[in-house]
């Protein structure tokens, strides 16, 4: 599925109005849709730039009380640096021909205007949708490696991720590459974004190594989140923006069209998170037989993710249904990773690129588009899955060469807000309590 | 006042202005006007799914620490198995003719959208608004009967609310059914939201009885909740959802006469929330002499049940009152139900019943339409009240003499954390500290 | 730039596009245009009001835990006083004749949309973007002041602040006084909001003095926050709130001119708000060794206040530049202020009044209007500055020697939550627990 800032969502609409025979391709005037379109990606825009703060509670209620502030530090500080790396880079890479990296955004905006008609929206509106996308990629890493990475070796990488790798996959489908030319769909991102930050997490898994004493005597240690309060508000948060996630990735609002599929995506995209919540909280007291809070949250992320790259085509019931798959695939799959000793402190691992390739793949059971099939799902999702793995590996490996990417064993016992940032997430409560 | 489905707002606002010599009826043309009445309902749509959250932390804040982890999975569970009820009856039980209850879902949506210019928005985009506004009802239980009541049987309850209760009194209404053509207004469900999920609340505490301990000696034992700032974000969250609950109940935003609608429903709600928050705290410097800080924010959350009613026709001062005689209302409420031991952890009998019955009684205070009188208003919350009483009763009587409704005292005492979840929500502090 | 109720964003852009030969001035028709100009208000007011909830998180994170209710008590009750001090007389005073201040809004509105084509929106829809502005400035000072002010004589400032000196200056400039008609450009309100906030926190924490024990020996006392969870949230909430501020303060979104120029601005607005937080983390990462997380988070607002005065005209790359600069220049500042003596917990003096400084007066770099000049922004920060420094030291002495505005010793000592509300934030952790 094409995501050229190009191609106006108006002609993309008209265009599938004549194959599909959808509902009349009557529409407002053109100065008007490129109104809508603008306003879909700032509002969109705007609920996706909102899933950084899902991310940072999801992550501080999911840590230990002496990483906390650490880790929202973290989360500030990935999205900043993403949103500097695209602008500088990423938007050029992934949409524009090699050789105009940089430069495009040292002079005004102005001149690129002239043409907005025909582009059928303001360029700004889209590249601060496309900028926000890149640092939901960025925040899914952080959760995984959380509680043993140092600071700044993990923005390194995110610089890389997000100036490099995120753009460069992101080129051969929504830049109009190769993906997109041999059929590839994934309309708002579960391989582009999500698998693309889980395998840059679980290579970062690997490449650190779990957190001490998780794995002892090949028992699985718990080491329970400090908040769940601040987690269920971080899922709530990201439930929220994904309606932007994948609503304004329909890229235009200004025809009927357009607006009725923006609505059924809406529908869809909340029921594959309430399926998710659902087939957890099923799976969880059938397999365990309490249910764990953390497992329905990332439930619901995961029919969120799974839902990501077709949330147009499936019925409700059908949406709900791929939520709910899974929603019981992350049931199984955070125990999974487990056994392998990869240590990932949130899950996402199992909710972002499990779920990503999950929904990848249902692409074709309910998008019946010519163009789409299982072989060419599959090697996008191969083909991305290569790309990011191998790049992602030289990043964490040269950055462990190097700087060094792990805090030390007494660091990390101490907790990275001491150790990093020489202060307390919660100064008078737990054990930092009794001091002031 | 309708909100039917198939009779679009551009229609209503024409005839109001005939009626009402409003502005002239000047509007976009019907393309220009779908796709921004769509858009209403989206906008709308994700405020209030938004408010899913702010119960949650409003409850998480108000609700004992060993409690916390519990009722954040209620309220994503509550919300997700009100959404996928909505979807498989819920939805066609109020709005469609007896008969056709199950089975629209189940194909793609399509078909339903190529009459969608007669309709005057996209189908999903008014599926999404209303599903949003059932789970709004369910939310409200789950603070009422929080700390004892044991999660299934709770979820079981959802499951007859959102899929039977809601939408049966909801076709009353705004399905066009009787008491819509009596003339009873509610404007967008200070009784068929929050009155409703008021008297389920009620009907539950009685039932399932107080708190252990709450009552002793004839005197309430304060049990005061864990976490007063994320109970603050609870309230602000949930009255910016309001503006989405009140504002997109215009169900229309296509003409000039529903955009200024739309415009001055934002200000009375927002004034309506102030004058309950100073009406509440001015009444408990009066009565107490020190101000508690969950009555303020009960306050405010009782002005925006007050308002929501009407929140079209008062002016702005008229709105502060309405909200503000809802403020003082529930400072005086929230005694009253404990001395008949009637044990809400929340309030949410006070501000969402209480209010609810307030508000809509003071509709025609400002709406001079012919049709609205005080009788019809009394007809309509006693009909609702009492439908909604007994099936309630029924159903949470049936629960608790077939799987049980109530934790164990010793599941009690422990917490439903430990109890239900075997987790803590925060591991790391107060009692549950001292083990990591 | 004006921001005048009665002088609609279409006929702005009309004229904009004649002098500076900008896009095209292909519209939608007026009425089209109507909507869209009320959406923005509305869409731009609901994002604003969510700052009430940023302000209250991040103060509820920054103040110790024996303040936390009472900030949360005051953010809920200042953003309720400022909206009916607005609605009282606020919004009369700042944008009506002399004479007119009261009883406009004791009828309903339905008159003043008579005309509302020429408008070119919904009345409300003005009055509720600006009234959540007056708000904003009020929460600025409750985070400055906190910890030892008392509750009742801060909301006795607030009604002055949002009824007569917010209105006052801020008609000067937006009311199309004496500032605009010599040229003073402020966009959103580095100055009429920001600057305005903080001159009146930095006279108040004067008058009001530090906190007992922090400036000991010529050595400041560290009184860390007690939620760096909360203070991230209320910083992300902030920023997200602020594409609210600052895109809608284009007052129109029906012509392309708006619409492109709403989506650019919501870009800049994202660039220095990441260009202020990776300065904010360098700097303290070189001057300090570790990097504070409370430095960065107001290294992100201190970005957003910096280019509030003009989001429009710089590239993106130099409102990541502008924004550093703010960013940096609060790393600097915070120690600057308590040398001394001046006691602001929340670092809001060095966010708004420094960075709003700075934003004002870097409008002349990128905005090349004729019309614009350093000395005509010398003279709007100077003359606004005089006058709500002169007020606010009047209202606050009158205070001081009145009601008294300071907690006891003992009061203080004990936390305003004990001594002013009589209840705890967290009962059941720290120091308050082992009770319940």
């Amino acid at each position: 599925m094409l995501k050229n800032k190009t191609i106006s969502g108006s002609v993309i609409a008209a265009i599938m109005s004549l194959v599909f025979s959808a509902p009349a391709a009557a529409a407002p005037d053109a100065e008007t849709s490129l109104v809508f379109n603008t306003l879909l990606f700032l509002i969109g825009g705007f609920l996706v730039m909102w899933m950084a703060a899902g991310f940072a509670m999801l992550e501080a209620g999911l840590v230990r009380s002496k990483n906390v502030a650490d880790i929202c530090l973290k989360n500030v500080s990935l999205f900043s640096v993403a949103c500097i790396m695209w602008m500088l880079m990423g938007y050029n890479l992934m949409y524009e021909d090699v050789g105009s990296y940089f430069g495009t955004f040292f002079h005004l905006w102005a001149p690129d205007d002239t043409g907005v008609l025909e582009t059928g929206y303001g360029s700004g509106s889209d590249f601060f949708f496309q900028m926000v996308f890149v640092a939901t990629t960025a925040s899914i890493v952080s959760g995984t490696v959380a509680e043993r990475v140092k600071l700044v070796p993990f923005l390194m990488f995110t610089v890389v991720l997000a100036g490099i790798i995120y753009p460069i996959q992101g080129s051969w489908e929504w830049g109009a590459g190769w993906l997109d030319q041999m059929g590839f769909s994934d309309f708002a991102g579960s391989t582009l974004v999500h698998s693309t930050g889980g395998w840059a997490a679980l290579v970062g898994a690997i490449i650190i190594g779990p957190r001490a004493g998780r794995y002892i005597d090949g028992r699985v240690r718990p080491m329970p989140g400090s908040s769940m309060p601040l987690a269920t508000l971080g899922m709530f948060i990201l439930w929220l923006g994904w309606f932007g996630f994948n609503g304004a990735s329909q890229l235009a609002l200004g025809t009927i069209n357009d607006a009725v599929s923006v609505a059924n995506i809406f529908v869809n995209t909340n029921m594959a998170a309430a399926g998710g919540a659902i087939a957890a909280f099923i799976t969880t007291r059938l397999v365990y037989t309490k249910i764990d809070l953390t497992m329905v949250l990332n439930g619901a992320l995961a029919g969120l993710v799974s839902i990501t790259a077709e949330p147009l085509t499936p019925s409700p019931i059908i949406a709900t249904l791929i939520g709910g798959v899974g929603g019981t695939l992350v049931v199984f799959a955070v125990p999974f990773f487990d056994k392998f000793k990869v240590d990932d402190v949130v899950g996402a691992i199992s909710v972002h690129l499990v779920c990503g390739i999950w929904g990848t793949m249902a692409v074709p059971l309910t998008n019946h588009d010519a163009s789409i099939s299982f072989l060419t799902q599959l090697i996008g999702v191969v083909s991305i899955g290569a790309f990011v793995t191998i790049t992602s590996a030289i990043v964490w490996y040269v950055l462990k060469i190097t700087v060094g990417i792990r805090l030390t064993p007494e660091d990390e016992a101490v907790g990275a807000d001491i150790s990093e940032l020489g202060m307390e997430a919660y100064p008078e409560f737990g054990k930092g309590s009794q001091k002031f």
